[in-house]
């Protein structure tokens, strides 16, 4: 891995080929929607682009609007939209979870400060409501706004929830499906509703998203154990020791023979680099990687399903291909 | 002063007599909006209704609506959002500025965590622009998104000018306008919009808006030199230990004999309670104070001014005594 923007590595993959020149323009929308004449702001904004990012949900709306006779123009703000709302996220997000280092660059907090980062994140959120208003549909708004509603209980869901070695499996599911799961489904939806999409395929694409949002992110809690801080780009175990108990863990605490031991390490609230290594031990040995990585596969199977019904879609290719690059990507 | 929360005391303020019954079915509604079964989230509600508010900004949009013909229930989902906006910023805001004390009860900062802070202004802010999509009026939206964006970036500006003593009083009243000003603005504003009134009474209510926000947040400023900590419920002089430097500080900058004494101490980035003694004595004999006190008065005048231009409102009296009020409280 090259010190190269991830943003500027994703231009190359080859599952955005058939949107690349859609891709590089809202690129150029959401750097002219963050252009200001504020020193401050402008350096933040500097920065959150050249941190760059997988634009994953910009790419969901785009290949979810390529049914026949849609407007390019009117995919644009909500593909930017979606963006900036996924930008505003992590900018809080890196406050509550008080992390140092995302895609390998330094946190707004760490950078500036938490209030700065709290009131960027305030101004993001902002502007994406105010570009999503140019669609002209309060429903498309609503819809956005009850994302950030469900994001926002998910994640204060998850504080409530640290260090709880009661928690169960629906209710870590429930917490993904808000931090995650809603706004990749949205994105989707989104795209075919713009793009005057019939119901059911709406319906459809909307499950997608959901199936793709739930297996990223169990993904992405697996990385958390088994990545290196290089291709992360973030410290490793950063969700135990925080007290975020993910889908292993909670795995383990029901079927593991050593489950007493890790609800002890738990309840220390103080999980050591020593635990770590023992948990994992734990967790390797009752077999709950593996029991997540098959739920995460299970979904993204069940978000390809849907693919069948979306028959108008020109792009069903590149979502399969998205889905699989999303639960196999090693940062 | 009792213990007695502010939200009650407001209901029986003359000023609001006339619109009564419309404000409490308001604060019904925005009870209804924070309804949650989420137990943290509850909890962190019930904590911000109970510290109340004097509804200033459900009350501008209700007297702003009272145009012949104007349907209530229109106005209602405005009224709310407003208030949940604003409630926004200032859980934000209390993270910004570290505050531990709001109308004499704990930030949720100072009761839960700065992390619980940014997620709830997050929840109430979705919760407002959700709300305002049942108006059918992208434009309404936007307006509010727009207000947003100028209220973050006017607390950066302001984190950008901290015991900056070279800052010119127009940066002063832009950042105001920007943190106060146009939300007030764009309350009084909606309100007449969704009551159906003509433009120019429209435009007129929106100035007579930014007047009572600029006044207000003048006055505000002065509180902070010369309110009683029990009264204001929050500790005094605050503003310029944060290092931010409000009008009074900026005219004597300018026009004080002691103007180089007055920039060593805001130099040294630590001001102490006995150079906050000190700073009163160069602001008082400059007449800085005074200067502050007439700017606000200007700005009012100017605001009741515009009241002459509304001639179809029923509610000319209420809006100058709320004017009046808002700039002679105590609190």
């Amino acid at each position: 891995m090259t010190s190269q923007p991830l943003a500027a590595q994703v231009k190359t993959l080859d599952i955005f080929a058939a949107i690349a020149d859609d891709l590089r323009q809202v690129e150029g929308a959401i750097e002219a929607a963050l252009a200001t004449p504020d020193e401050m702001l402008a350096e933040v904004s500097t920065h959150l682009l050249r941190a760059g990012g997988k634009r994953i949900r910009p790419a969901l709306v785009l290949l979810t609007s390529k049914f026949p006779g849609a407007s390019f123009d009117r995919v644009v703000p909500v593909a930017v939209a979606a963006e900036l709302i996924h930008m505003a996220t992590l900018v809080h997000d890196d406050v509550v979870d008080k992390a140092m280092v995302r895609r390998g660059l330094p946190t707004v907090n760490a950078k500036w400060s938490n209030q700065v980062s709290v009131l960027t994140g305030d101004y993001l959120f902002a502007k994406a409501f105010s570009i999503l208003a140019e669609t002209g549909k309060p429903r498309v708004l609503q819809m956005m706004a009850d994302v950030v509603f469900e994001m926002s209980r998910g994640e204060i869901a998850q504080i409530a929830s640290y260090f709880d070695a009661d928690q169960t499996e629906e209710q870590y599911y429930e917490r993904i499906a808000q931090k995650t799961g809603y706004l990749i489904a949205e994105c989707c939806r989104l795209g075919a509703i713009v793009a005057g999409a019939e119901e059911s395929q709406v319906q459809a694409l909307y499950n997608y998203g959901m199936g793709v949002g739930l297996s990223f992110q169990i993904a992405d809690d697996l990385l958390d154990y088994h990545g290196s801080a290089a291709k992360v780009g973030k410290p490793v175990c950063g969700d135990l020791k925080t007290g975020i108990l993910t889908l292993p863990v909670i795995h383990a605490l029901k079927h593991s023979d050593h489950a007493p031991e890790l609800r002890e390490i738990i309840a220390t609230h103080a999980v050591s680099d020593t635990d770590i290594i023992r948990v994992k031990e734990i967790l390797e040995a009752a077999g709950s990687f593996a029991y997540a990585r098959a739920k995460a596969d299970t979904h993204l199977a069940q978000a390809v399903a849907q693919l069948t019904h979306v028959h108008e879609l020109a792009t069903g290719a590149g979502l399969q291909a998205l889905a699989e690059f999303v639960i196999n990507r090693q940062f």
